[in-house]
């Protein structure tokens, strides 16, 4: 099959397309999937940049969208479309995937929509509900509102919580999506000190969850943006990895939990939980549209390079797909 | 009658001997009691220090034990013995305490022994089990192993859970009382690295709850200590407040959750919910000594000022106890 594995020039690791790689064999407890479509994500830049294959495997991509051609399972049967996190693989003609971590494709959804979901939208819920503890009147705050998991977790809040929804981006066009998705309060970084304006908005009180991409070049302006009981949640230090004195004191004086997390490392079992948990509480959302990928650019799965160089690029608002022709 | 309350010398506070303070007024949802001890807490030495005066009470101290003297509540007749969290007002004759924080106090336990119960193993409970979500079978390591809350917290581990239990001390007095309560790893920090010492005895996989009261000192060899979705729990900065150079993708790359927390400020509601659960979980376990406060000392109520600075020179195993002569 033809697919995207990470090839060695010395210790420089670049993509490069293997027209004869291996099928994947399917184990019990797993679905071979014919991909249909792949997405982009920030560990496959990793993996690319630091040249360590993750789960060991030389094939990029953690999700797919495609329809079953090989399982035992009764609930997916071959012929069914399918989406969900893979360990791996994903760029690819075929893939394998854990039962645990199949989710049903809607009808209304395109295949090219099914790979914009898994890793942003579990991402999302798994940041707002199971760590940041988000309760239905309560509010958060979005870094990156027009990123994939930025997107997903506005989606979500409104539509699972009535909490107050602030977000922060960097021009007038990605707070644009974010207010059709439903912010409250939208805040271009470049103009105005995110902290001041949260401080001002809810009343000196801070908001109760912070979902943060960025790292050390917020974490000042995020304590100082964040309420007592706050849940700050780190899923991404696109600002930087050192914080320069840190003030243990106003952890404990706001009584602040502060939780680093990355979805891909995290064992079957977990990703099977949080897919079983999301489905029940989002598919009838999906259906009616309620909730909805963004998607940014569609690639076909040859030009993943470029593909994630415009990722690392930062202009996208919403996913970038990688397309398989068949 | 007579209390201890915070007095103020141009901006320095002192504690001063009050013969004519006010009895407390009982409000509805309230017991009164007639203090038969209270105990000693940094949350009071901070008030001394600070001047400021905890929930506006002039008078120190946030636990007692005595004897129920007015109520209307079923459960805590008058003539009841209880032990509980008071809003201050803890130095002194008389106090008066919220309902759901009254606990009752078994007959096996003296006075002395009862008002050195609440505020330990209630912050050790809910630093263990509500943020450090200990598990039966993990591990847990809690520095100031032989302070109040630390030989609460390893006796709550040992009694409710399996965990291994590391501590660290700063002497081998202290170590060996540390060692009578059932702790597996005992570490003098004076003569070796802790978190060597629990890199080695984890085989490399670090401990799964860390409980701190030091700070800023520790915090590089508690992110080494720590293992993969730790939780490391900030109960005291006796080590200083400020960390320079916090490392963001430590938490990240190990899911690390930090919690910073203090008991004293909570709401009502919170020490009430906590109170019924330790209650619940624990008043067999006191009432066959299988579980004990650990005191150190008993000074006269009027020997307060004695007493804080006892406690301030870090001298003490277990806590430093006031006894209401009547």
């Amino acid at each position: 099959m033809r697919a995207i594995e990470l090839s060695f020039d010395g210790n420089q690791a670049g993509l490069k397309i293997n027209d004869t790689a291996a099928v994947p064999v399917r184990k019990k407890g797993q679905l071979l999937i014919q991909v249909q479509a792949a997405a982009v994500n920030r560990t496959d830049l990793v993996a690319k940049e630091t040249g360590n294959l993750p789960k060991g495997n030389p094939i990029l991509g953690v999700e797919v969208s495609g329809t079953v051609v090989a399982s035992e399972s009764a609930r997916f049967p071959c012929g069914t479309r399918v989406m969900g996190l893979v360990n791996g693989g994903g760029y690819a003609e075929y893939a394998v995937m854990n039962v645990g971590n199949a989710m049903p494709l809607s009808e209304q959804l395109t295949f090219e929509e099914g790979a914009a979901i898994p890793e942003v939208f579990l991402t999302a819920y798994q940041t707002l509900f199971w760590l940041g503890k988000l309760q239905a009147t309560e509010s958060v705050l979005i870094h990156a509102g027009a990123s994939g998991v930025g997107t997903a977790a506005i989606q979500l809040a409104k539509q699972l919580t009535s909490a107050k929804i602030f977000v922060t981006a960097s021009s007038s066009a990605k707070l644009e999506l974010c207010q059709s998705l439903g912010v409250d309060v939208l805040i271009n970084y470049h103009e105005e000190d995110f902290s001041q304006r949260i401080i001002q908005e809810t009343l000196g009180q801070g908001v109760n969850v912070i979902l943060d991409f960025i790292g050390a070049s917020y974490w000042e302006k995020n304590l100082a943006s964040i309420g007592t009981d706050g849940h700050l949640i780190l899923i991404g230090i696109l600002g930087g990895t050192i914080v320069q004195d840190v003030n243990l004191m106003t952890l404990l004086q706001k009584r602040i939990t502060v939780s680093g997390t990355l979805l891909t490392p995290r064992s079957d079992a977990y990703k099977a939980e949080l897919t079983k948990e999301f489905v029940a509480k989002t598919s009838e959302l999906f259906a009616v549209s309620k909730l909805r990928p963004i998607i940014d650019a569609v690639f076909e799965l040859e030009k993943a390079e470029e593909a994630q160089q415009y990722m690392a690029s930062n202009k996208n608002k919403g996913k970038i797909i990688l397309k398989v022709s068949n």
